[in-house]
């Protein structure tokens, strides 16, 4: 019983096993590329995407002549099925290879062709019925085709992303109204400085984060635009009058993206700066989640030598030595995803600056880079929230008592007495380790206790006004 | 004779130089940070903007009564004097600092309260009639004095820069006509790939460099969020009602900018993420120019054993050895901006994560960073324009050779002969060192002579169209 | 029939199924920490240096007296099983987490206490006869046990990578020998400089990546220092006198590593220097291995358009659209890794800044960074030698006749007519198109035939010496 | 009267002022090259080492019978006159220039050459008895005396910078001595862990800094490795033979630096290994400095509600609107200042990336950012020993305070009671606020007095011995 076909490039012959759905040149991908072991079907939305691709241009390729009938039709059958996630299994190359994800391209049009062979009757490898080049890949080239699915991808993928940070901002600020009437010291410079409301804290991590929200969809508008007819290089070798055009109305309908063909296509067939802008986004929001983390474990540090202003809700025992400590350990792998994140963003930067004259040919390093990243930071997002953010609880006497002791209410005084005579008061307390009040009222008496009570009320502390 | 006025602040007296208009503050400043050795007045349009925020918050304070009139009247003559750059010399704070930029608000509040007083006929130093803190700074924070100055500056700043890209883009543009009937081989991966115009290649540059345009833009409307009146940490302590929002129209009326009121004062207080993404997309750019450049390299490289397409201006001997030598020079010192500027980014990134709770302290090595990257990323722009691009010339019948003698242009036999016989074509050409004519239509006559002729005219190569 | 078992810690109790090994803690681990998806066990190498660290640690404490003979010989067979990889599958938590290495060295507590209580005819769960605690982690923290397996795991894993890259290189020399007589041109800056020997330029590439082997030594050297007997943050606070130096000359004696204890052990338990040095190295082997693969790329550039001294074996069809295209994929694909690992020492860079106090947290992902990197750099030096450098060819009459066509033999002339003639004559040869013999010779009898023919021998061009 | 010369090149001739000692070439440079506006003479030692270069070359040549023995004089004499600054004026090259160094290594040639013309008694410009290229540059090229020239100016800056880093190193040691009996809390994961000796913290960040020493000496080391006589690319073209040994030796006995000629010419022409090397030990040095200085601010944090453990001498006022404030301002700037020099070896690593064949043509930059980090980090060592750390105080009672009312001293009851019992004590401390000796002793009654008192002895808190 026959176990293999054999299939040929132009480099030589080599047999196949029956079962697999791909084909030569992504067998030489398989023996070629072996860095990461992570494969292509790790990332189901962009196999699907490239299945997205191969359809449209299956139905432009019809609808122009140049493709027929009936072969379009097992085509778009085939990708139905392949976008539908039915051969995930054949998306064997590595996530990051040589030749500018020509190998990518190839184990989609490889697998397609051979789905639409059966789909026909026909054996696997009976390319002549269907062949993945001049069939499958039709009117196209890596160099368009590659992008264009990537791009699909991302755009999809980031809706799941901006989803998890949505609702983790959304977490925040429910925790800000929560906390709206825990008083609590702010600080500078980790300096005492003056108070405010601790819902006011937890408002702002929600607002920080929900303008990250409007940066996303700039990204998603911005890789939209797609170069599909650009062929070769851009000056649409190859593909029919119309064609980009017409594959890319497609491809609108079929994704459901309002997808746009680029102005300048020899521009967009190199041109990486969507993903250098992209990857900018991941990392800001990167950036602000750390921030935001670091916050979280400041506050809550202690419990008896440390600020201890929050408690976040303790998920397992913090040291296999120190009986009863809990660590902030949600906080702490956020941080670190983060830092994963900038990392990756700096990759996708030279990966960028490497780009050579009418393709950069290290793409499938930044898809690698933005696919590992959008899949961290979501997952960080749902754990953040879930198993730290909304269980926080405030120790909103310990807070309050904090501010009552502090220096840092001298500030209000300002408007009263002046900034040098304020100092003078705070520079005592420091010293001497008394209270604001036991200064100035008690032993200066440079204001009235009916002063001191009007301006040190509850409500004047924690939401101020001004008062001279 | 007088040679210095005593001042003091809460740390105790020192004598500062009669002449100085700066005070007190700033000469602690100055002998604590020493570490870039370049002072605050090597950004001009910073200073000026510390002034624009200080003429405008003391209009407010008259406006809103808590600022007396003839005070107010004096400081806003002080600060015009001052955006005219009158008293640059006295900004003398070094760029990178501690503190959060509270030395540089106090660098600009000490010098206009002096060059105030000086109007008001009072000597430097007698701050009872018109103090550094009481009154310039009167409903001030540095927390939001100092990055309201420091996002005006750069947003003036942006404008230059902008331009200056932008006729790098258009001089790209220009060589795009002027070379529209180059025919040149396109290339992927390094490796020959189907011709193309050398018109087409640079208007791709200047397509690639005028998206930036737009980005400067976005970046330039998130910087115009401001968060004046939020004072100490955004909860308006000190601050007379209504001032936020009469100091911000003041703002805008002075500096014709079209700046906003942060809607969370809080957040605004302490977020980065305008100056990360502003970084980002200097970064961008850098990466970009550092592509271009590295093409115009390549293209240029030779002139004998290269691809010598182009010639770039000779504007130095390249060798202290080599008789004959000339080098790119230009395009090789804005890879190394380039490189510089994605460093600087870098410390950006750090500098935002590092913010804590209420204030982010790093602020300063932000504006370092994005002030530099800013100045030489237009001193290259315009270097690049100036001294290569619009010099640059092709070498026309080299170009169109190298064409007509590769194997590349076997793709536009693709839709007459199939992927695969065109693939045997090329393996035999590159095999024999034969050309694809020699191949296809003289040894294995594949297609006619008239249809060759009909496929590779001048216009077709070109600009190819589709025949089948 | 029970198919689970219950567990508790002080946060509350919880059913783990009978047939696992690990156990509560490892229980929480999971369900806290999902982000990469990638577990431990995907590193064998950390498994096993945690399994050495746990019999180092039970024989030390044996022959301190303060564990029971009989329960130390149990854990000690027990660590043997695991460090055999017998238990592998065991280890489930996430690459990344938080809480410092908690959850991994409670996960190794966890499947040692459990195969030793087994071993021990009791099941699993007992953990009054053994346990995780107090007696697999007896005399330990996470914060000494942790670091420890982690630069044993990094030493093994440095021995492969270190064989990789000198094979490589070894591949290189060979090359270097095997292209010794061929006359090509030597470029800087993209432009003809002078002749070289191409067998020289391989070479260099072997001298280029033999001195990272030094490096690599130094770090291992500088990772051999270890941390055991601090236990918590370095007090040795519960280990009992001369636990530190006895675990330390167990661990020796099993790994067969020149392990070191620190001598400041506050320091060594927070420090991450060794980290960041380590990541350094594997970063500098990144940027020559980039510089390599570019330099590869661009000798091979053409066939018919670029510099095309040499030619990479082919690996796979290099394009959908394009007939003949042959790609250099496998040096693109070590760029890509390289980029990759420039990436990840940003991320290692960012961790180690945000240590604080007595731990750093952070260091999870610097464990995943470096083991993914060595990973990564290991696989790309095996295909790099194995799937490229072994199989290049020269081009060797192309690469002479290109040096016998250029400009750049007129620097020979410079000791015989000095700099300011040989210019004259480069540039003219420049303008007109001409040879620099044409010009020098024939023109203007600069010199004679017969010192032409002395300067310009193969031998001379190839290797040149001083000839006045 | 005459104020200006003429000088050619081959690219045309140029008027140069008569006073002015650089040439043709160094104007060029000077329009051509517009980026930094910070010149080559802000970095004397770099002046200092082209002239050691230069007279090295120049003693080699007349040894070798290839300079005449009286020109050469003439160009000694001048370079001793350059290296002691006298003519640190007329290097006028911005930092960043293209051509790799040519336009510094001919601004030398030229300064020297114009110097010697008038030791000679001849005009400047009279080249025909001194020329930059024939005489002062005689068997060199920009490619082997500029490196050889930064290395040795690297070498020299760096021994400054060890001073200042061993100097601050020791400032930490003898606070470690001042604190050894400083009872505090130890925190991970900003969580409250186990006491220690504030002592012990102090000394811990001298061990840290001090391993960095080590790490600068090996850098010294490598980047004492030259490339002298490897002229154009390493093929010794033109250079007579012994020349490279003999100008090696001339050049150890001037600088006094233990220098090495390079094994492999070829490689030792492009390698920028030993700066990425450098690179990366000033930034593994910054990461330390940030996270002491991190660790300082978190420390001092307060003073009412942060951790308040030490006082960092007050500088200047903290706030234009907060009196009494003091902030961490010489940390804060050390921190910014290590954010600059993370971002600098990205720089550098993207530039050493960048280096093609058998140059690297990005060197200009690397000398730009490795300078400039040096610089900063020098002078940021000295801000922090002398404005902070030598005036660091504790606040002895407040931080034993903390201690005994911590819940974290549970650790040391751990051998006695076990970690289940002792987490069970952590526990209902936590829930109820007790003090572990009020839940242990007097409520639960798990040990005596008598031997709580045997455990928690200020000795054993501070510097813990086993107990069981």
């Amino acid at each position: 019983m026959q176990t293999s076909r054999l299939e040929h490039d132009f480099l030589g012959e080599r047999a196949i096993p029956t079962d697999v759905y791909y084909g030569i040149q992504t067998l030489r991908a398989l023996e070629n590329f072996d860095i990461t072991g992570i494969p292509l079907r790790s990332e189901p939305l962009f196999v699907q995407a490239l299945a997205y691709v191969k359809k449209a241009a299956a139905l432009a390729n019809r609808d122009l002549g140049v493709l027929d009938s009936a072969i379009a039709e097992c085509i778009v059958q085939a990708c139905d099925r392949v976008a539908a996630g039915e051969f995930d299994s054949q998306f064997t190359t590595d996530m990051i290879q040589g030749g500018a994800g020509t190998s990518v391209n190839m184990n989609a049009n490889e697998v397609i062709a051979n789905v639409a062979l059966e789909l026909m009757g026909k054996q696997k490898g009976e390319y002549q019925f269907c062949h993945p080049n001049n069939h499958v890949n039709c009117s196209q080239s890596t160099n368009d085709a590659y992008p264009t699915a990537f791009r699909i991808a991302l755009n999809n993928k980031l809706v799941g992303y901006s989803q998890a940070l949505g609702q983790l901002a959304d977490a925040f600020a429910e925790k800000g109204v929560e906390f709206r009437n825990v008083l609590k010291m702010g600080r500078t410079q980790l300096q005492d400085a003056v108070p405010m409301s601790m819902g006011d804290e937890f408002k702002a991590f929600a607002t920080n984060l929900r303008e990250e929200l409007l940066r996303i969809e700039d990204s998603r508008s911005l890789i939209s635009e797609i170069n599909m007819g650009a062929t070769a290089i851009g000056t649409r070798v190859n593909a029919p009058a119309g064609y980009a055009e017409t594959v890319t109305e497609h491809l609108r309908q079929i994704t459901g993206l309002d997808l746009i063909l680029a102005g300048d296509l020899i521009e967009a067939t190199y041109d990486t700066g969507a993903y250098v802008q992209l990857s900018g986004v991941l990392k800001r929001t990167a950036v602000k989640l750390s921030k935001i983390c670091n916050d979280l474990r400041l506050l809550s540090s202690g419990p008896r030598t440390g600020i201890n202003e929050i408690n976040l809700p303790p998920l397992q025992p913090g040291s296999s030595i120190m009986p009863g400590k809990v660590n902030p350990v949600v906080p702490e792998v956020v941080n670190q995803t983060a830092f994963y994140v900038i990392g990756a963003d700096l990759t996708v930067t030279m990966a960028a600056e490497a780009g050579q004259l009418q393709l950069n040919v290290m793409e499938p390093v930044i898809s690698f880079a933005l696919f590992t990243s959008i899949s961290y930071l979501t997952r960080a997002c749902h754990t953040l929230r879930e198993k730290c953010v909304i269980g926080i609880t405030a120790n909103k006497e310990h807070a309050e008592r904090l501010v009552r002791n502090s220096v840092g209410i001298v500030t209000q005084l300002n408007p009263v007495l002046g900034y040098e005579t304020a100092s003078e008061i705070a520079k005592e307390a420091l010293r001497t380790g008394k209270s604001v009040y036991d200064v100035a009222v008690t032993e200066r008496q440079l204001l009235t206790q009916a002063k001191w009570d009007e301006i040190f009320t509850f409500e004047n502390l924690i939401r101020p006004h001004f008062i001279q």
